[in-house]
């Protein structure tokens, strides 16, 4: 069957054949890229379709705006401007079918086949595919532990003037690193002064472990004259509450959500309004503020076990900057002492010694580190953290 | 701001401003394409959420598989081999965010910029505008009382050699029209013999008001041995139970079910899960038959009021056959004794006098027919139909 030759720019990605061996009896995974099933507030949820269902059962069964669902469009917007968000009203945002329409439609409505766009190295997977898909060459730009290298990111623009640039400022995916406040700022001035969209994508930045990180680049926009209408910002329940509603938000300047309101009435009609109506209710209850202070705290023990016990197990062997948030820890195989230093060789080895990780190099549009691993420590308890990472200290 | 090239394809659709105007006091609108959110089996669908919530928690709220959760996949299964479809396991299908999804995910999976697609004059609207965005070609059909034009299609499967033919057989929206069992037949054999891929989008089959229609093509491919492998069928609860849970499928061949699988990671991960449990239980509890016997009982009984009020009081100045199914009249303005022959025009002047309804000529991707009307019975009472069509006699 002859397909789209936009196909013959994406491959399914070899993770998908290590997660094929997770099934094994006893492995303890550190690969996955998911919340805690446990962690769900059930409850909250059950209470908030119940009553969606009651007040609402038309409006929540019913096919809805592609906008989205106005109550939780509202809802949303309070939900941003408890974390400082300003002058972000219910209609300068649509609802998605997770964050990952959110990366289909601005595939969709902005890239042209050829065109650039500047992503971190590494990045989230699946952006990389979503927008090779539409076409696009990825350019990446180096991250550190401050995160985007902004330096770096001015000369890529200068040089590709790209369609635009994607970036996960806090706790990104994989790389968990947190961009500094100073080069948050860097980065919509220079979205002013090159005219540059950039699109901020921020699935985890309610999952901090102590103090809360700098603003989101949307929130820090109200210091930055004219970078507003430069900027799309992508929000999800999905790390903080429940993936399986698959509800995301977009905020972006007026004309382009025009646009992408437009591309996603032909890719799915709305978002579920069953799901959006329950999400909904629940912000409306005011549950998420407990909700999330649980998971922070439940996450935090768990980074900090797995911190310890890797460099207490793997000593020099391995470096990684200590996340502050998110999900995941990003580390470095070192090579000291002669050691194993291709991640993709070490996830082999830890398989068979019962110990499963993503490694880094498919996280690379371009110029992939093999040395690296992302480790997951979101969803195993902390016993099972030291005994795991005790496995991957035998299989170096 | 420079978009995607893509876009210069598409715009935003004239029905739109008039959907605008449907909020008027007094309006009586046979202007929808939705069910009557009256008929929702809201206390079937409360236990089914519920049930989710307590026997799969984790399932229900956690990502699943792009493919679909599994016992909604089962259930799919089970409801379609109900209705005389054999030998199409759970494997064999795969769950969409609504069947518009499905058609997103075949654009995105087979067409390539320039590719020609047949489609029928007229068909669904989003259905020409989600194929155009992937810079599709479109070749239209001429459907009658009958369905599809058979002889016409195989001239121009020969004369264009499309890259596949895009059909609703059943109930179409717009044209109501119903293909008989010869035409079926035929065109499940014109794809062995030209080796076409036939896509059947069947969200209507269920909405019958007499006896139940001819077999789907998907049925009926088990009596046309290599049929199968040529065909795509989508189906969806939307028209039966609920467009709010946003839970389509899509059988097809393998190949093309695995492509457009990894096309949907990077479109959505996949469909809500808090969705997919819910339509599971909902099936698993046998609730269906009830709830599809009460819809086809309450819009019949609309098709009926609505096809007698028109000949009674638009007499020959309106042809149309009437509706087996479905939720629409599709009709001519015949112009007789110099009467107005302008569907839009009658739409403008329809809203004067307190009715609405959509003009058909969008609803073709070539050569409209400015003569047509879509009249949908299936949100408005009996009295408001009679009123209704009174006012449209007004309005000529």
């Amino acid at each position: 069957m002859p397909f789209a030759t936009r196909l013959d720019n994406v491959e399914t990605s070899a993770i998908r054949e290590l997660f094929k061996l997770l099934g094994r009896p006893g492995i303890i995974s550190f690969a996955g890229g998911f919340p805690d099933s446990a962690l769900f507030d059930v409850q909250g949820i059950r209470d908030a379709v119940n009553t969606a269902l009651t007040e609402e059962p038309g409006a929540a069964l019913q096919y809805g705006a592609t906008e989205g669902h106005a109550p939780l469009r509202e809802q949303i917007a309070s939900f941003m401007a408890a974390k400082g968000v300003r002058e972000v009203a219910a209609s300068d945002l649509i609802v998605t079918t997770g964050s990952q329409q959110a990366l289909d439609l601005l595939g969709k409505t902005l890239i042209s086949p050829g065109d650039k766009v500047i992503v971190e190295g590494p990045t989230f997977l699946a952006t990389i595919q979503c927008f090779r898909l539409y076409g696009a060459e990825l350019i990446t730009v180096p991250v550190d532990g401050d995160g985007t290298q902004t330096d770096a990111l001015e000369q890529l623009i200068a040089e590709h003037q790209p369609k635009f640039v994607y970036l996960i400022p806090t706790f990104g995916n994989p790389s968990g690193a947190l961009m500094s406040l100073e080069r948050r700022r860097a980065v919509l001035e220079m979205a002013v002064k090159h005219h540059m969209l950039i699109v901020e994508d921020d699935p985890y930045g309610d999952l901090y472990f102590g103090e809360a990180p700098p603003p989101s680049l949307l929130a820090l926009s109200a210091q930055v004259p004219g970078s507003r209408e430069l900027l799309v910002h992508c929000g999800s329940l999905s790390k903080v509450l429940s993936p399986g509603l698959r509800v995301g938000w977009m905020v972006g300047p007026a004309e382009l959500l025009a646009k992408a309101t437009m591309c996603k009435q032909f890719s799915d009609a709305h978002t579920s309004t069953f799901a959006q109506a329950t999400a909904a209710q629940y912000l409306k209850a005011g549950r998420m503020p407990a909700t999330l202070a649980r998971v922070r705290q439940v996450y935090a023990e768990r980074a900090t076990a797995m911190g310890e016990a890797l460099r207490r197990e793997l000593g020099d062997a391995i470096e990684f900057v200590q996340p502050q948030g998110g999900l995941f820890i990003w580390a470095r195989l070192t090579g000291a002492r002669g050691q194993l230093q291709d991640g993709g060789e070490l996830a082999r080895r830890a398989i068979d010694k019962g110990v499963a990780f993503v490694p880094g190099a498919p996280f690379y549009a371009r110029h992939p580190d093999p040395a690296t691993l992302r480790l997951s420590f979101a969803t195993v308890g902390l016993d099972k953290i030291e005994e795991g990472v005790g496995r991957l200290a035998q299989a170096l």
